[in-house]
């Protein structure tokens, strides 16, 4: 515990100073910098494979599951797509220094709330090593010095990727300080980066929800958790079922591992006759398996499809995978009692062609994002304009849903007078 | 520690309930609400005052500091000012429902982002029985229920003017378990406050340091902590040194024990020869303990001014008393990098007529505001235009800053569609 203390005061003492450098440059000069860092990933491609063909082979030694080998492999092309979104975030309006408000007060004095960096950001992801280019890419355009702590999985991978990026700072005005690498051979650096409070302004966990619990119980630095989605779709007797179909389909099974995934369909009394049957048919020929309670059972039955008994933990589990619950519910009312009693505060949608129910059902959600005759998976960063995402904050604390370039940056107060006291 | 995570789960559970008809309800009636309980404020005065001359005993036996006596005295004329408190915020505009972004995307999903409730709020405060009332107002204003764990020494007076508001809440449609008090026997509510996650959504301490790190060390809700003060004023070789002088003193002298007095003055070189003799003296004159660096020392040497010798731990201390740090730095770079190793990024102002130096102090300040020209004490939601402040959080996380209505509000993105599927 002492060395990964010691290790992590270390880096976060060198990112802050890297940290003057970062924000003293120009947004041209930082959005230039990611444009090298896009060319040097494609001139180093052979190199960064070369370091993932290592990861790999150590995957394949230690018997990996195919799924998450298929996540921590990359190729010319994944090269490619980092280098894609690094140029893209490049592209992106400059989020320092936006004036948020801005007044005159009686006395004289002179109020602007402007937008500023964080200043040290810590990340803690699994597998993916992608996630340590795409997170740069953000936290650099955002004038924030990047701890990256990586999983041990990909650790030649995320070795090489900042080496990469480190060089190119190291031609430039900015400190390659600004990006560091967190050793990954144990968790003893996760558990000293959630405790480095006062040298690193943020930590962002990605991943498992072991791993997000750890944070929530471990940390006293401040952390935005980008949590678990159970996310769910309630299909109004004011629905048009010609949209609720492949809403419904396309919320479960467009990309099931994902938190914005639907693991919940609701349905109203009033339509579960007339829906279920040709939703449950689509579902379970799409693979989906059913976990269904009592009347929904019984629709089944009657149409010979075949379903499970749902139990009290499934209406609370994110599958991550082609499982779905179903109920049918007496009114909207108690389709946003079933969801505030299951849910995570995600992303709830409602199907309905009522526009005063639609309002119910979104002034009933607690949740970060409401759809409204939209897929649930529309709640992304990407889908949703911001040009790039860091993750989806879960939380109501500073940033709901999607995290973009805005979403990394604090505000300063900056008060200018005359010689005013009170 | 069972027995109060029951207690708080009761409150939570109920609180959670209450929350609905909170938002269910108008502006217009959570404002008429907050009038009629500042109605009962002052027409129950006499039962507040017996519940507050109950604690004022039991201050007396044990003996109480009288300071702290003071800040726990209540009287006619603090109830009033608790009630016009309460019409102030009454007056404000609605903090719910506000557009903070809108846009249609190229698939035509309507992008609304909008201000919600957090939900149940919990206050953890010492001391001043108004806090009850406050905290209440700026909660039930912004559609939030209140669960409120005052200080064990103001337990007759937060318990009779929780009962008060909640006799107001049982004649409206507002249900009374909006707002809770929290039995304040032992600290294990206060624990089990902070361990209740997924029932609460956000906790704010207010209060002592030592109350502060309990939170950061045991929270598992999120928080926003509202902290230490160790402000600077940086006098700068191109200061109008008329303004420097009243504003030294208002920052250091106008209320010494909160957070946003001045701890600690920082002189150019440049005019440290004429500037410190005469501040010391109004200083010393005002009855501040100066601790001194050495430089410092010499000019007060020669002018027969008394200083003390100022110790390391000195710079990081935040005095609440009339004492200060004085030191003399070479530039505004050497002023920013004092700041940085003492500070506690809350207020750091600059003295100076030079705009290029004010904005270099700017972008080297990490604090939640800088002044230029003004003291110290402007960092407050009043005197920033706000209204009311529910405290100064010192935290870069959702608020920075004092915090008013809008910082006591989340956001949901609404997402209107046609059937749009990914």
């Amino acid at each position: 515990m002492v060395d990964a203390a010691q290790i992590i005061s270390r880096l976060a003492e060198s990112a802050r100073l890297a940290n003057r450098s970062l924000v003293a440059a120009t947004d041209a000069a930082r959005s230039d910098l990611l444009r090298q860092i896009a060319d040097a990933l494609i001139n180093q491609s052979d190199r960064i494979l070369a370091a993932n063909a290592e990861d790999m082979a150590r995957a394949d030694e230690s018997g990996m599951a195919t799924s998450m080998k298929d996540r921590l492999l990359l190729t010319r092309e994944r090269i490619e797509g980092m280098a894609d979104g690094m140029r893209q975030v490049a592209a992106l309006p400059n989020p320092l220094g936006r004036t948020i408000n801005a007044r005159t007060l009686p006395n004289g004095l002179e109020l602007t709330q402007k937008s500023v960096p964080f200043g040290v950001v810590g990340m803690v992801y699994e597998a993916r090593p992608n996630v340590t280019v795409d997170a740069a890419a953000i936290l650099l355009k955002s004038g924030n010095c990047a701890l990256l702590r990586g999983s041990s999985s990909a650790a030649s991978s995320n070795v090489v990727l900042v080496e990469v990026m480190r060089e190119v700072l190291a031609q430039s005005s900015i400190s390659p300080e600004a990006i560091q690498y967190i050793p990954s051979d144990d968790r003893s650096t996760v558990t000293a980066l959630l405790h480095a409070r006062g040298e690193v302004d943020l930590v962002i966990p990605r991943g498992s929800a072991s791993l997000i619990r750890m944070v929530v119980d471990e940390a006293t630095v401040p952390t935005i958790e980008t949590g678990a989605g159970v996310c769910h779709v309630y299909v109004d007797d004011a629905a048009d079922l010609d949209k609720a179909l492949p809403i419904l389909i396309n919320s479960k099974t467009h990309r099931p591992s994902v938190c914005n995934a639907a693991e919940t369909l609701l349905v109203h009394e009033g339509v579960a006759q007339t829906f279920l049957p040709v939703a449950l048919k689509a579902l379970i020929s799409a693979g989906v398996i059913i976990h269904a309670d009592a009347a929904t059972q019984a629709i089944a039955a009657t149409h010979s499809l075949d379903v499970m008994v749902a139990t009290e933990e499934n209406w609370s589990t994110e599958y991550n995978a082609l499982e779905m619950n179903v109920a049918v519910v007496k009114d909207v009312i108690a389709a946003a009692d079933h969801i505030q009693k299951y849910g995570t505060n995600h992303t709830e949608a409602i199907v309905t062609e009522n526009a005063e129910r639609a309002d119910q059902f979104i002034a009933l959600s607690d949740c970060a994002a409401v759809m409204v005759n939209a897929s649930t998976r529309f709640t992304d960063g990407e889908q949703m304009g911001f040009g790039a995402e860091i993750g989806i904050s879960n939380q109501k604390l500073h940033a709901r849903g999607p995290m973009g370039l805005e979403q990394m940056t604090t505000t300063t107060w900056i008060v200018r007078g005359t010689g005013q006291i009170r």
